[in-house]
């Protein structure tokens, strides 16, 4: 547990013009492990992610898949005993969840996003109607200040612990429409950043989530715009830019999505007419 | 087809101390759609993509996982002609394969990394292993030139069209030692880039790409490498940070790998002793 970071052996080059200087020493490097989630004993998925938050993680991600709707529908999470490694430890890889008996168990359709429909049709509109129609917490837009939401990746920065060390992890923000800090937590995976974010708030039982903003170190995917809907979450905040199916379900939603957001500016794609200026 | 990028709405908003500037324009934007592979009428997975070079990428995610080795190992593919959009037109969101004859189908160990394994225990070395098992072009190490590798990112930027316009995706390139440009990719998701980029080798039945360096627009995922090593490609050189597992199976397979390879500088973590400077 807690191996979030790792020390190894790294070789620096400096390029002077035909020169260069090497230097060899040790790094911090963020740690990427496999966690598998299993329902019931049967293997959902596996995801690489930071060891750290697994339990949150777990939540977040059976949330956002439909499969749980609070944390209720959960009996017992716990790390597979037998899950060991070759020195006979436990790998605190294995997450096996027991699901409460009200909670039908995961089909087919929430393995690695396989469609279940019989047509042979899928496209962006099929993706945003999948998510519409599997979340209970529609959006409530909410009124939120422009120059607040253009703050936030600056206070996302400030909480980015391993990034500050390792240059290596993505980081999902949770704040108040005030920009205060809900829940920070980093990841070499920015979707599970998301789910342990989430996730936590399921735990504590603050589902929807609907007075916050979600702010995103990186890019707004079609993926995490789709947590978001699951969550109920009224913004999103991207330090990058935004693909187009991750603005169409936003708009779809009635979710703010900005983008770009850095010092003195940010784009906003959807959402405007909520943003107070 | 051809839908790379797409034009909507933006708001963008500059913040002069108290005072906004708004203006409302049409902008560029990656487009991301999904995409999903049918093995013999079944699907296998789908996958979040920015379209284009599917074929490549259906050839490049089935190489990477060890369902084929050649291209001889695929009869067919094609965009199901039953996959329609609400008005009637093909979505070419579907691709089916029909795999050779003497190739076994994909189990479900192919499925979203669900594990095999009967025992509990999933790790690090254990994903290592799994792809180590998979591969059938071990990587012949090549001794390669320390200056050549650090100007490879500029390089791939200087190719990066989409990214210019839009600023919303991965990039992904295969060179040669020498430093000459063999493919480039852009994709919302960099395993799809690096799908495309290796499927096209595998369509012209390049493979393994042995005297070849792969480059990449971000960071170094165990995903990426796991890629590289399938096709044995002796090299992978990023711009941004590696994580610990890449590291760990870089150092396995006998590949170099460079991170936070920017003008001037270049972080060794794997092979070394095959750079010369």
């Amino acid at each position: 547990m807690g191996r979030i970071t790792r020390r190894m052996r790294v070789t620096r080059l400096r390029f002077h013009g035909e020169d260069v200087e090497t230097d060899t020493r040790a790094d911090v490097l963020a740690v990427e492990e496999p966690l598998e989630i299993r329902v019931g004993g049967r293997s959902l998925t596996t995801t690489m992610r930071t060891p750290g938050h697994d339990i949150e993680l777990v939540h977040g991600f059976l949330f956002a898949e439909g499969i749980i709707r609070s944390r209720e529908d959960i009996r017992e999470v716990r790390y597979c005993p037998g899950a060991t490694g070759p020195g006979g430890e436990n790998t605190y890889n294995v997450l096996d969840v027991t699901l409460a008996e009200h909670v039908p168990p995961p089909g087919r359709e929430h393995e690695r996003h396989v469609t279940t429909t019989s047509a042979c049709g899928v496209c962006g509109s099929t993706s945003i109607e999948q998510v519409m129609g599997r979340r209970v917490h529609p959006v409530q837009p909410i009124r939120l200040s422009a120059q607040t939401l253009g703050r936030l990746p600056e206070a996302l920065r400030e909480s980015q612990d391993v990034f500050s060390r390792t240059g290596g992890v993505h980081a999902v923000g949770l704040f108040t429409p005030e920009g205060e800090t809900i829940e920070v937590r980093e990841d070499v995976g920015r979707h599970n950043a998301c789910d342990k974010v989430i996730g936590a708030r399921v735990i504590d039982g603050a589902m929807p989530v609907r007075e916050s903003v979600l702010v995103l170190s990186g890019r707004a995917s079609f993926e995490l715009l789709h947590k978001a809907v699951m969550a109920g979450i009224p913004a999103v905040v991207a330090v990058s830019a935004p693909s187009t199916l991750a603005v169409d379900i936003a708009r779809e939603a009635g979710i703010i999505l900005a983008g770009f957001t850095r010092p003195g500016r940010m784009n906003v794609y959807a959402g405007e007419a909520w943003l107070d200026t």
